[in-house]
């Protein structure tokens, strides 16, 4: 192999290290900056520069944010009363993304993996059950366990669901599991099936 | 939808106008980096500042580089009358991994393409032509024309031949094109297959 400038070397292993870029990806990648006019790849560069500075976590429910609380549940129109538990960051915006919900969010950073060493410890489940067991002395509290319905989710689901069940005034829901829109019910697993059998609703009553 | 921290906004429309990474991907590429350590967030974000920095083409080649002429071209051990000409810097990069070629190459930077106004003044040409000239002075030179077998790169091909037919002690060549290794001869398309066909070569004879 040809000795390329250190620079292009450098950035190509960088960009490598990101999920889903392999080392050929990392290449195009900078050969397309390289193409583009220095600004556009200084100011790329900065962005990343400037990502982590000020960042925190929102000290309620864990999002990423610039500020102790974050917009959500700074925002005194959003129902505080009602709670919904997320994984990951991502999974907030998601949801924002429906523009229906106007409760707050607690994201877990997670769920749990036994197989992995990721307890409970791990996670902002202690956190969660501090929030929800505060919130819920005053009036009744909404939380729903919008994790992912894998293996894992509904075994983190179940733990958490566990831990607030002796708590008064706390009604724990989980997120409809089905069969998504768009999808064919002859392509769904058994176990989406089963689980969309289980959750079917009235749709007319005579 | 809720008001990111500015910084996050920022990181993710940058990396959004990468080709192949959509808002969504940029926002998973963001969320991975929030989560690493700050000081290898920053060591890609200064990689990509200082990506374009003292970059430039080789005067000989025109490959990217940092120096005046490019360490293929300034290789004492490369045979300097054996070109190879490719559209993109990544090209050499491919060919270098070959591992068997040792002549040096013609950067295009790009083919003809009359939809797009892409013209022979806008591609390296002029250049090549100049460069096989002086050289064919002394002793006989070969090209080897190893553009991508598209419709344009056929054209691009043809139209580079064409110029370099007057000259004396040139052999122009094209490089062979067929069916992939590892693929299969019922997958190939029928213009593959012909020009497969008609380079035919011989195996043993008796």
């Amino acid at each position: 192999m040809i000795a390329l400038p250190q620079q292009i070397t450098a950035a190509i292993e960088s960009l490598a290290k990101l999920p889903g870029i392999g080392p050929k990806t990392a290449s195009r990648l900078v050969y397309h900056l390289i193409k583009k006019p220095a600004s556009d790849v200084e100011s790329l560069g900065r962005s990343l520069m400037l990502l982590k500075k000020d960042l925190c976590f929102c000290e309620q429910c864990f999002q990423i944010t610039d500020h102790h609380i974050c917009s959500i549940c700074s925002n005194t129109k959003r129902q505080q009363k009602q709670i919904m538990v997320v994984e990951e960051p991502l999974d907030v915006m998601a949801f924002e993304r429906m523009k229906e919900y106007d409760g707050v969010y607690h994201v877990l950073h997670g769920i749990l993996k036994p197989m992995d060493g990721i307890g409970p410890e791990m996670l902002k489940i202690t956190e969660l059950v501090q929030r929800v067991k505060t919130l819920s002395q005053e009036a009744s509290v909404e939380v729903i366990l919008s994790i992912s319905p894998s293996l894992e989710g509904e075994s983190t689901a179940s733990y958490i669901a566990q831990l607030l069940r002796f708590l008064p005034h706390v009604q724990v829901m989980r997120i409809g599991v089905g069969i998504p829109i768009g999808s064919s019910v002859e392509y769904a697993d058994e176990i989406t099936l089963s689980q969309a059998f289980h959750g079917r609703r009235v749709l007319s009553q005579s």
